[in-house]
């Protein structure tokens, strides 16, 4: 199966804290990178993870807090002084494209690459982004900004081969795409061998919701249905339940909620407020709505898999 | 003697490495705390130093590269959110104006304090702040853009009572203040008693000059002359002269030159390429021309100290 893991650079929220750097995530599916939010210091996030800075193709951000973004203007003018030339795709509400330029004409002279920019109507579900392994999706959240997560969903690949079969039936090697894509064999001697017999099924479609900042609301559930992975902003528990109203943010069990409802596979919490010494309060409170759930938290690396 | 100390909170050039930070410090002086620079995670460092956010009154940028600047917007944001309200002062190349403002409107909605900014022309060695303990001046550089390095200089304190002669002629104590102020004093006698006969010279001056990022040109040596502390960046060793002389940094050596001609007491080196694993060669390099030097680093804290 193909690699399809979230590695997690940061999960606080807007106050730094000796715990948790601020939201970044990069997804790496079939040896592409795609980047998540990238709040400040991410660069040095990436640097501590050892991941390759030349593979991340894009950036997507969610939203306009300096949590999310602050850090991707110093990541530019550093994959700048590394000489990097392919494109960086940016993907955001429309609104920070006039600074992005701004910041990139300050900062960034004489870059010898493209920095693309994509504006997400984020009140929109709708695919951003597509490729030939995997499509991404907008998913409105409802924040004090525009704000949205994203979708990552793999595509259906091609069917296996049964070797066992190709072999009884003695195909040749120059049929064995035909095959993989679904077509039938006709042999020499003109019997027709169905698909079915000599493939067997495709791996399963994965799929990665990324949700934060957002306050709760029951529709997100839908947005997000049949997931593998959920990640959910979970910045309070509930005894701080006024907060997460006041601030449209949401609490561990409205977390759980959402990601039992949307009937995921797993979730995986974050954004954790600055106030907690220990996100296992969080985890305890998830867990009692939605038991395969896990905290997020900065180095870990995590497979999208399917139950 | 008052407190006047550089706190290094970063010291590393334009790649951040797991060494050093971009550029950040903190100038103490008489229970004030002045930035100079604002490098990605300069608030992180801050938090590490355990130095009191809010007593920063001002920030100082030297020049507007990445690495001396992309964490204000950061650090004001969470001054937003910690609930300060005392001003906070910014001088800068007067072209940051209008994109600070625009950071400003995007990622810090409703501050309850005022960034007041200030344009520094950087072409011009002159007094660019003053309150009753200090002077910063702006001191011009030679880098790929505007630059300018920045002296805080003592004023000299008022003259020390010698408590011996004061009882020796019994003078009351609410002539103290005057005679601190110079003034002689006359006895109910008719008697005139000298003020220096009952006062000691008032602590020497001391001054910090902060001079990143510039080529070496001899004027500089006269611009900061008799400092006290002097920190020159040391980008490269005399090896890699080539690279100086292209990106118009300096080599330790060059530091050093500076220092001796400007009779320095103390050199700081800092601002190393990321190419060192060690800065030790920029020590050694720096100290065969000026011997008494240092090399900043991460959490130092050093004594502005007269000889």
């Amino acid at each position: 199966m193909q690699p399809f893991k979230i590695h997690i650079l940061g999960c606080g929220s807007a106050l730094p804290t000796a715990r948790h750097a601020p939201s970044s995530q990069i997804v790496e599916i079939r040896g592409k990178l795609f980047m998540v939010d990238c709040g400040e210091g991410t660069q040095q996030q990436v640097r501590k993870s050892r991941l390759n800075f030349t593979k991340i193709y894009a950036v997507f951000i969610s939203h306009l807090h300096g949590d999310h973004v602050l850090g991707l203007i110093g990541m530019i003018s550093t994959f700048g002084l590394n000489g990097r030339t392919a494109p960086l795709h940016i993907y955001a509400p429309g609104e920070y494209e006039e600074l992005l330029n701004l910041e990139i004409k300050t900062f960034c002279g004489g870059l010898d690459f493209e920095v693309v920019f994509h504006a997400v109507d984020t009140n929109k579900q709708q695919v951003i982004y597509e490729d030939r392994s995997l499509t991404v999706e907008s998913i409105p959240l409802c924040h004090r900004v525009h704000c949205c997560g994203f979708l990552f969903r793999e595509k259906a690949g091609s069917r296996h081969i049964r070797r066992d079969m190709i072999d009884f039936y003695n195909i040749p090697t120059s049929q064995i795409n035909n095959i993989k894509a679904g077509l039938d064999w006709t042999s020499p001697e003109g019997e027709v061998i169905k698909n079915e017999l000599l493939t067997s099924d495709p791996d399963p479609v994965r799929s990665y919701a990324y949700c934060s900042d957002t306050r709760y609301f029951p529709e997100l559930a839908e947005r997000v249905k049949d997931v593998t992975l959920l990640y959910h902003e979970s910045t309070y528990t509930e005894d701080f339940k006024e907060k997460a109203v006041k601030y449209l943010h949401s609490t561990a069990k409205e977390a759980a909620l959402t990601a039992k409802n949307a009937n995921a596979a797993q979730l995986m919490l974050g954004h954790y407020s600055q106030r907690y010494n220990s996100d296992q309060p969080l985890l305890e409170e998830a867990k009692q709505v939605f038991k395969n759930t896990i905290l997020a938290n900065e180095g870990l690396v995590i497979d999208v898999r399917i139950r």
